[in-house]
């Protein structure tokens, strides 16, 4: 017996959960993806819950902070806004929409366990993505727009206690190549 | 016996849908209504989910397009994946957020009543956002992110056959003093 | 004799300079004159200057920093870097550009000074872009992307001792309106 | 006797020409060099002279226009306001400003030419930046910000014909390992 929401690769996944620390090149991985599936399938970042979020929760003790050394911490008021995020986000994959979620889980299993829950018996399909983090670092400064260090914060975390389907890595494979190994899993072509 | 979805002011809002045409000021109400309002809203726009689609939908007879007039036609695969994203907002909504919608109804009361229909007994308070439309076209120039032509030819057909528990006009109104009179009805300050 | 770098009305000018306090609408006004102006011109705003900084220089003592309640403070190595950044715009400008510089004269009349310095005989519009500071506040927090208190910090300092061609007020006309009636002045169409 | 603005090593550079096709990765060089640099340098890219235009001439024939499939085609209304923002960004620099400029040859040698006239006897490191095609193509596809095919579309022209000190590939070496390149030849560290 299989646990719920555990992709098994016969039956094409709705959802896509890719995993990863900050600069660890999801967003670029879910764009690759979005161009290389058959389907149209929208992409959903925690970036994108947080530019939806008021102007004060985005740098705040209650919703989200990202302090000098680049560590990010998340308040009540983010947790529960982000709770109904997830159920809503489960809710669109249950009206018929394919979805890429592209995640930081910074409680680990904890983190996914939260997805678990509200994902139920939807065909997920469970992406770690990984990057060296001295080349990630890199990746940071080259894009400018985020606190250094963050990178370095995350790598170990939020991939502890996590259970994949599958893990790419970002160091030396293009974004492209990973979408492809990706979407090749998520349509059912390889067994398990 | 009311309609169900209709605002009837004794009870506070959890969701506030602002409908009005491009350039007619709602992301900044929305933005005001964040600051305002004492609890934390979420605020989805329409931008929100085109930024989500595939690049290629966002640019496609199937997807979204707009003419090199300013109108803007929508096909079946937009329609498909803004249906479940309809529904994954009201979901979010009955997990417990409160929720501001951002929204363009190209297909006037038709739009109205697919987010009715989500939405449920949820209360909601639905607003029109008017603007004069000289005026809206000139702020259309002043922002340099819209094709021309966007808001004019959307400020009729956007407000056709919609019911709203109140309208603000943003010709002569800042977009905090629209919020402010939106936030006392959202809390149920006012009867109707 | 007219002091260098004044406007006489006579001559259509080759650069306008518009100096108000942050969210004072500027940067809408300099896209509705690009749009209204005959010619091609170049908008030119400090924003885009702090853009080609380095990302450390954007928030440090030497470059420039915003504190909580919104006020600006410029460092040593930022002044150096705008007042080559000030010769490069007036070469522009000598090479036959149409430019419009989009500035908060957070020195006022000192920072007049540095402009005329460097613009020296070219036919300069200087115009003043004034906002109630409430309304300014207002539509600081509409944006969404600015630190609240920066209009009113800025309100009076950045016209202190500034001698101008004309003024606009964005608190009740539009930036188009604005627009027109800059550009009239600007191709010489007004005596003053 | 070596021509006017050849970098020969012995002296630092004041400015720093990175040319390369779109999506070879210029940008991110440029803010690692930013990073890596001890100077604040300036970074100008051609996106940013582009951003400085009427929206009118950033899609059309007399401006600059993307075709469908990638192709950049330029008119004399943007080659008449780039010959003033080139001989600018040479005035900033004489200015005493370090620069670094982020382009796009289109012109191959030609516009190398346009710059060596303009920038003169100033010491210039002129930096070949090189991806293979299909990975610039993937890396295209990751951004989902530009035309596809813009990168296979410029892979050669950009490079016909000029003269570099240096030369990096982006295909397999991170932005920052090609910064710390370029810098330590930028700072006379390394005789030619």
């Amino acid at each position: 017996m299989l646990p719920p929401g555990l992709y098994r690769g016969a039956v094409a996944a709705q959802v896509i959960v890719l995993n990863g620390s900050s600069s660890s090149g999801k967003s670029g991985i879910a764009r690759c993806l979005q161009a290389v599936l058959p389907d149209p399938w929208l992409a959903f970042g925690v970036d994108l819950l947080i530019q939806a979020m008021p102007v004060s929760a985005q740098t705040s003790a209650a919703g989200i902070q990202v302090a000098a050394d680049g560590e990010v911490t998340i308040g009540p008021e983010f947790r529960m806004l982000e709770a109904a995020w997830i159920e809503g986000i489960a809710a669109m994959a249950r009206a018929g929409a394919r979805i890429i979620v592209d995640e930081v889980f910074l409680g680990g299993a904890a983190s996914q366990q939260r997805w678990k829950d509200a994902l139920g018996p939807l065909p997920v399909l469970w992406v770690g993505v990984r990057c060296d983090v001295a080349v990630a670092a890199g990746r940071e400064i080259a894009r400018g727009d985020r606190v250094a260090g963050m990178a370095a914060s995350q790598a170990e975390v939020v991939h502890r206690g996590v259970a994949y389907d599958m893990q790419v890595d970002t160091t030396h494979t293009e974004a492209l190549e990973c979408a492809r190994a990706i979407a090749a899993r998520a349509q059912g072509g390889m067994a398990r």
